[in-house]
């Protein structure tokens, strides 16, 4: 295949010479199994809890009496060094098996045959787990941070908007008369509750499984406790084949992140259709908004599009984690490396996503005459059914009578106030009266004053619980 | 197409003429649209839920003075009647929309006109809500009781096992020697992390939406408190429109459920393994094992078979309900309809699949003369390595060292121990000594004594930790 | 779990004493077991195919010079009358271990001892794959239908609106004025596709797995091509243990169905939108509508949300079903029993959707006032860049251009030919005449007659090219 | 985050000031939205398809009037140097929008405002659709040449172990005696359907969609035949509102590398098992081995591993473009973006995964004394069944009987032939006879003739049916 072709990523691994293993073979790895195997370009991100680890294991080893406390500091100084020429892009050539085998390469280079010392009482098993799940601690408080913002985003929008009456929607189809503040918080709750979802699975990821070996424990005698404080751990794992073998915690994150996406996706679904020139509610700042290469006048809300689709994404992440997990055995199965591309594309699409979505929503405008504008008159109906109600008929007739006043004035091509006094009389007695004393759309949303209704005290007493956990 | 063909189930229904909407319409629904939009086929199961979220609907009616106390109590004891008539597959033959529009009926019947009082304030939104959330309640305890006793029978094997020694695996390569319970455990411990996710669920399941009404909040002041104490919620709702279209809960509870089936699945696909006639460490009971109509000796073990194979259709659901989440709006979409279908099956799933499993792991021999068996002196490669590390030599170092032996007597056709002696001193001078005191592989195992190794001790303190948990 | 609780569904079943193995056993199965392995309420209604194909079968075996002719024939007119037992939903007690195990009982009774013959070499592994693909058969040629249908609605509303013109959208936004029919044929097209790859599907179904033995083909000489004729398969099968553990053909047609879900989820989401107030381009017929409980005034478009969501349901059965057989050795694994609810949940989910949404289809009526009115001046913002190309610039210059106008107008608050001369003039000079000889929205459309292009004469070329397909 | 972090990649881009669009708007796109929106990083290896693509669109240009030979000339060539200036890796640091605002930005740069014509009557809707089909084209030609050699691989491997004898399996347990070729034509056969498939998938690709416009058709009158012949597309689309919309090619493709895959993944979950020291069937070569940092004696088969892990990478994919198409309304949205880095990572995980896979097989070597060693006597069972068959027994009872036999077998703890006469005589008088003339097990794999039977002649033919196919 011809240059942009099919197969021009990833790139192809040559696997270098230092290798964690292999003294038990006559052959090196081939090039198509370095191919398929290799990782680095994929787990090189890790390298900075790559570091971290091993600097907390040297300390382990130093307290075993398996380091003296000056291979301890030389080592931990070389580790230091190592870091220093993978920052910020550095040793962009390196074509080792994954970041393991990298950083140890360069520690033989920074301090020589020591180095052969770090991986001692260690396997890649136990040390992938714990740099995976210390990259998780971190990106679950990226994640939080974002999710507040967004959360905040929609809070100031709600406090600006407390005053104005649009239709509400269910089926796709006007229903009643709601605040713009209750919408927006409709979008701000699920975040509460993606928040929560965070810190169970913060409390899940905080199990350290360093010191596992590669599934029956480590031959070395370290202080695991030591281990789990350095490395800002909750918990030490509690069986070594588990340890190495489970990954509940990345398919758990994948989950929160799906979840996250969902509701971003709901967001931006409804933005989509409000921005929409039919229903004109919301006006897009230009700056995020996009053109047509083809149609000048195209005013297009990417943003919101993208992220309506993102949730597919994150969801295909989400499947692919869950369906490489099902049915293997305990332990590691090389099968689990998967799960970093998987969580990093996941957690990414998240953390560029939510940012642009906040972007739109804190720089887009509401346009309250086309949300008035569109209020049907008929959003009313509910009103009169509920004052037929006060003037005694049971409920369900009630909602009957309310369909027919609708559906006489749909005949007669008039609002419910425009059906004649007669007409209504004849649906019900009680009705002429009624539709005289009708209330605005504003007085309408004052009916619904339960907890969580629309009425905009109830609105109110629902920023006042939110604003104290976003901003 | 004939009997039996594609369109057998579900059945198609027929909307009985009662039904909750309609006086707008001047045509009743087709029987194409009814046949797709009628649900009672599938939430028939929630008349209990639905039965108890009514009493406590009246009974908030009647604090808000829209129903007198006798009014209340009649319609009390009519729903009591309508439970009694569904109880035990009652009204098989009904063909009304939903459970709602049945129980309401079949309330007609009993108490006549006053039926039409029950609905006041409410919509389906919050009544379906409402019901499903009861239901998903008692179906988290169902859970975690099966969860718990599964669990249960993993320890007592395990107890049980204690000085089995078998391979452990890595790669589906033969690792390190392990005990028989340290793999038991591995199984378990997920087991605990379900319950504890299955507990987060609980939490975010129990809020009440009733008093939302469709999108907007009650017309009617009903006191939302009052509901949440009678139907046993923690909290009350807090914005109508999320409390109506939020099926976050579903979501949730199918992904926990797909956590607790791919636990199972990898405990069923080892045992699997474990079964074949090549390894032999397990051997299935003949009341959990089937034959073959074809093949008269064969012994398969079904039942985890089908273990390995469920958590595939219950991540199918899982996906079902994200797949239609995405991009809806805020609000109640008629998309959501699907949620309890999808939940239905995922949770029967579990529910089935964990006694069998249970009852097959309870029934279950190992078998420790193929366990003993089964292991490879190469095995103890690990402890040769460990050994000339005590000897100063570095670990990477004394790991290529041990390589080299395994080659070695790979090339002999020998054991390690059967390496020439010349033959080990010329790999390291420090491995014939190594050699003649390598332990057995019991030994080997009493090497791995830190917290959640494979040490006799470090088994029993897992096991100690678990028992308090499970039985 | 009280009644209505999560257990309720499926039913659990006792096993019937008649087992198509067992001899080897001393233990008959446990009850745990049988709920989970047990199939007969799932495989109940592949009864037509299994008798077929047992039919089949015989007259192999007598071929072969297993059965006598009397044999063949006693045996032939006893499935006759199982199939007479088993039609219309007879023998509803059963509690068989599955159909095929239910239909040699039945069939015991009918014959005796002779029964016991019709197994000879045979398994269930063979008898089932045949059993389902027959079944997918017969599913295919009711899709195939069903989508046809649906395609001939659709052209049907094409030809009546085929000059009507609205708003064409990209992004959700407004786009080009379109022709009603182009859209209602970009929603036919995929439908063609969509039957071809049923033809495909069709191709790879028809393949004969009788004959393969459990895995390893017949002990009997049957004549496979006698058995593939009978049965109407287009190819016998190449390898008994690919045979037996091949479900390649229920993944593909669950794809197949996930595609046709897909589109008309699309064509679902469309007409919601169409359908609601701020659009308003369509209005749903009183019978494929539906109210709300609460609010008198609702017309909801289930059918088409419920369109809309139905693609996820099935995209749920397609990743139970691939997620199922990744990682299976070849040959068939019990796992492959989740192969049927899965597909027949898919197929049953089509064939109760295509209709309601063609019922819907059908019975909608376009509103060409609302379409008209909807069309805003700025889609003819693509005719003035294009007249500007024809005027010497550049058509990237013109994009801009033309994009400056529009944003002239939008600031002046008119339409584009209200910019008055001289702003459009600095604009560019030939814009004051490029304006003044703007057309129609219809004069609009016919600017676009390639293939596949809007104007009425590529559109009808459509029209002639789909009736031939469809009609 | 430290560097390092979650938010590492994709790299987050600047917007170039060269855009296709912008005329309208008064401010620049935020960077937050670039961040989301901008794909270069993903299409960029588009680039060949999109200046081919262009070449094409710039000779239709010139048929239909819009340039001159000369301006096309210049074009053209210009367009050379743009793809002489991005191969290899050109223009590293552009940071546009998009590959099309790329090859348009260094087109101006070539040939100054002479570029602003190219994008005449042409949308980058049906422009990046043409692109993308084109990329497929190639895409399906590298896949079916890979698997076309996988295939090969298998032929190649069954060819030289036709006279091996090993245990055929069904639910992980022996069934029944089997060919080495039969287990590995059993998956040949279904790449023979992947190829198939791919051969279906690229008849529905190859449908040109250029000049399409963004939704309505071109606005300018080319000739798409002249562009369909330039292009190598075997038809014109029909409806440039699906042209431009549909994606079900991306899905399609998607949905054949993922049967591919799990074809694959069956494949490597069996060669798993069998390179177990508990099968130990084959033996991996060093160079499609690797080892471990812990444990020296560790040849582990990553290979087959991941081959068995990817396929659900690939359903993620699969899953991830499905959902996101659901619901969407006819026409381009921007959500359709996500399809290009789906099928990207799908497509290059084949075509990585496929070259190691067979390099493993080619490498593997089969171990014939394992194989026989493992046969089990009582996998004659089946053949002692049909043996009392043939002395007039009907199968269910002779199935009965054989599996007493084997029962007895085992609680005596012998072979079938061990099982003393008298014992034997106890369950019928024939199996005596019948046990002391039961033959070898290759004897038994010839007694399955029936085509696709394991007998001799009966993997030859299959094996000259594939070799044509393949090699």
């Amino acid at each position: 295949m011809s240059d942009g072709g099919a197969s021009e990523n990833p790139p192809t691994p040559l696997s270098a010479s230092h290798q964690l293993w292999g003294g038990r073979f006559a052959k090196p790895p081939s090039e198509a199994m370095a191919a398929l195997n290799d990782s680095l370009w994929i787990d090189r991100r890790l390298w900075p809890q790559d570091i971290r680890g091993s600097q907390a294991w040297i300390e382990a080893l130093e307290h075993a009496g398996i380091l003296s406390a000056a291979e301890r500091q030389t080592l931990h100084e070389g580790l230091d060094r190592v870091g220093e020429r993978l920052a910020g892009g550095g040793e962009a050539d390196a074509t080792d098996e994954d970041i393991h085998t990298l950083v140890e390469r360069l520690l033989y280079e920074e301090v020589g045959e020591l180095a052969g010392k770090l991986h001692t009482g260690r396997s890649r098993n136990d040390q992938v787990a714990t740099d995976h799940r210390l990259w998780c601690l971190e990106a679950i408080a990226a994640l939080d941070t974002e999710v507040s913002r967004l959360g905040a985003s929609l809070i100031t929008q709600a406090r600006a908007g407390i005053d104005l009456v649009l239709p509400g929607y269910t089926h796709g189809q006007q229903a009643q008369a709601v605040r713009w503040a209750h919408v927006l918080l409709a979008h701000t709750w699920p975040l509460v509750r993606d928040r929560e979802r965070l810190a169970a699975v913060r409390h899940r990821v905080a199990e350290l499984p360093l010191g596992s070996g590669a599934l029956a424990g480590s031959g070395v005698a370290v202080d695991r406790e030591l281990l789990r404080e350095r490395l800002g751990f909750d918990r030490v794992s509690n069986n070594a084949l588990d340890a190495t073998g489970d990954r509940d915690f990345v398919v758990e994150l994948l989950f929160a992140v799906t979840m996250i996406a969902t509701h971003v996706s709901r967001l931006g679904g409804e933005m989509v259709t409000y921005s929409s020139t039919e229903y004109g509610f919301i006006k897009l700042s230009d700056d995020f908004s996009t053109g047509s290469s083809l149609l000048p006048q195209k005013r297009n809300p990417d943003v919101f599009e993208l992220a309506r689709a993102k949730a597919s994404r994150t969801l295909g992440n989400l499947v692919a984690m869950l369906a490489t997990m099902r049915g293997l055995p305990a332990g590691y199965s090389k099968d689990l490396q998967e799960d970093k591309s998987l969580l990093f594309d996941a957690v990414d699409t998240a953390l560029v996503t939510l940012p642009a979505v906040r972007g739109a929503m804190d720089a887009l405008e509401p346009v309250p005459e086309r949300m008035r504008g569109a209020l049907q008159e008929s959003l009313l109906a509910t009103d009169v059914a509920d004052d037929l109600v006060a003037a005694g008929v049971p409920f369900r007739e009630a909602h009957g009578l309310a369909g027919k006043l609708v559906r006489t004035a749909e005949e007669l091509g008039t609002s419910l106030r425009g059906v004649p006094r007669d007409r209504a009389d004849a649906i019900h007695a009680a009705l002429p009266d009624i539709l005289s004393r009708l209330g605005s759309f504003e007085e309408s949303t004052q009916r619904r004053a339960t907890a969580g209704g629309t009425a905009r005290e109830a609105v109110l007493a629902q920023l006042e619980s939110l604003e104290g956990r976003f901003l």
